[in-house]
């Protein structure tokens, strides 16, 4: 398991997220968090190829300030609706505009992941298409007013007040938290046993 | 969205289980939580129609020691793997022919839950597909030294070390924590609006 295989490792965690942070916690991985501070512009390139080259610039950014010992892990998270991205919303405006287009729709969560050890790299990606439930004008205002949508990608968070809204997942559930952590395993495991951490 | 749904009314959990408190805690409902202790045999029968009764019995039981103005929430999870039910694994031993046999597979988890109020009560369930990674007899053994298979139907939980061991759900993620959240919501929204809490 990832606590017994990252044992001995300085693992930093290049994120600012709750999320993240409580992944690694339930996980019971010794790390630190030290957060990228990169820009994370959004282009019309492939979403998923947007999501692994921020991850990467936050893992290299890390590494570059850190001791070369240590292993940088980092993630990028994009809600996708119908080809359109839909960032974290900037007002209470825009949160009621993203809650009304994902209104009974299904629509894609695709997180990029950088793994960043002394002796390479590892970048990957992993989506999940979500559903949510048509919501009332009313539900979304409540929604809101919770402050729950404002610092999270898609104005929701499936981890909290957001889950009610949710029909159905398929795919990787933690990989909508921020960190697919069945991934992140597989990752690890194959860094570790071609010696790259 | 449920806490301002369910505020006024005085909510019981009929579940002693610790996911299910997160889960109402997450919610921001008020709630008390009320033990039933009634033994829930397995029997030949289908399913979703045991998961069903047994969180009926469970909210029955609670109900008639109630002050009858409550409202009674009750779950029960079932894990099928192939046609049969896998419980809560009784020692070590059974844990791991558990994990052994999810290993590399696809299961169903049914959770039935059951709202009882002073006119009325609604059971329903909900199932979702969990998909396993292949685990070595070392990660069956590491993960059983967590103690974390020994409370929980087929000897996993998928939030907490297990969650490194699952690739993909399809359906609701909660039902398989144990309580089908948006399940729950259509049900109180559908009995308030009948008058029936």
């Amino acid at each position: 398991m990832l606590d017994k295989m990252l044992n001995g490792y300085k693992i930093i965690l290049a994120s600012a997220s709750p999320r993240r942070r409580e992944i690694f916690d339930m996980l019971g991985i010794c790390y630190e968090t030290q957060s990228s501070d990169i820009a994370e512009p959004l282009t019309g390139e492939d979403p998923a190829l947007q999501a692994m080259r921020h991850a990467q610039n936050k893992a290299e950014s890390v590494f570059a300030k850190s001791d070369q010992h240590s292993v940088i892990v980092s993630a990028d998270t994009i809600v996708l609706l119908d080809g359109r991205i839909l960032g974290k919303p900037e007002s209470a405006e825009q949160a009621q505009s993203y809650l009304m287009a994902l209104s009974a729709k299904t629509h894609t969560v695709i997180t990029g992941i950088c793994v960043r050890g002394a002796k390479g790299q590892r970048c990957a990606y992993e989506q999940t298409q979500v559903s949510f439930a048509p919501l009332t004008a009313d539900e979304i205002q409540d929604y809101i007013q919770t402050k729950e949508p404002m610092d999270k990608a898609g104005a929701y968070g499936i981890q909290g007040f957001g889950s009610q809204f949710i029909t159905r997942v398929e795919g990787c559930y933690f990989n909508v938290m921020g960190f697919p952590i069945r991934r992140f395993y597989e990752i690890a495991q194959d860094l570790l046993k071609k010696g790259m951490l």
